[in-house]
């Protein structure tokens, strides 16, 4: 069977995940937001084969969500930045942390790492609030509404 | 080569993509909030094959963010309800759509959905706060510091 392309589908959602959303792919990412930007230092600190490495900071570049550099000429070697649009993802991956953060970890053992707010100095949680009145979004106090078409189509 | 196992990582955001990470998954999970609660309409809904739908539904229910619950005796009938442990998946699948919204669709279509904030009543966007100060979290606005051991063997 083929396997599904879920860029296809009229779902934000879904596209995300299709463009982005591989397992590898938002580790990379997760790497990449603390900090990582060579090639041997990813494949270092995932554990993971150069040649799947390779393929995914392609398909990532090929994305936009990163940008390939090179910092030096002799030897001729790459780096790989964070564009503005991979900058993004930064709730996606804060969400993932949290998520795990609460329900990953066993009594035994504590989440590796901490997020500090730079401008408040505090360890801090993220809440997912809304824009315009500042309340927490939740399953609860939000409806999702299918867009009409005549919406769609503009 | 063995499948990695996530959830065997030091790291939340891999874990939490170990757990429920799958794209198929988080797209069931997306349905589930949406209201979708039973195989058929699941199955429907997503085009997925039948196989896989239900070995990941069988995974959501093994992991604790579904729960699997009888709604009909005679004939004997299932649905799938979203647990507390699911429902904190809500800002994941929001980051999601959020980064889909403005990444992943051309001028010529528009996404298929808007979150309405029941309290406000507005159309709104997830903004990822801090909980202190309800400031923005984002990739520049934080830092990440790794737990000293002595914190992380309480």
């Amino acid at each position: 069977m083929a396997r599904t392309d879920f860029t296809e589908m009229a779902c934000s959602v879904a596209r995300t995940l299709g463009t982005v959303g591989e397992q590898w792919s938002l580790l990379i990412m997760r790497d990449a937001f603390l900090g990582v930007r060579r090639f041997e230092d990813f494949q270092r600190d995932l554990g993971i084969a150069r040649n799947i490495l390779s393929d995914r900071l392609g398909k990532l570049v090929a994305e936009g969500v990163l940008e390939r550099r090179r910092y030096s000429s002799r030897p001729e070697r790459y780096e790989y930045r964070i564009t503005p649009k991979g900058h993004d993802l930064f709730p996606v991956l804060l969400a993932l942390q949290q998520w795990g953060d609460t329900w990953a970890w066993s009594a035994s053992d504590a989440p590796g790492r901490r997020i500090v707010h730079r401008e408040c100095g505090r360890e801090t949680r993220a809440v997912t609030a809304c824009i315009h009145c500042g309340g927490e979004l939740t399953a609860h106090s939000v409806r999702a509404e299918p867009l009409p078409a005549v919406l769609r189509e503009d």
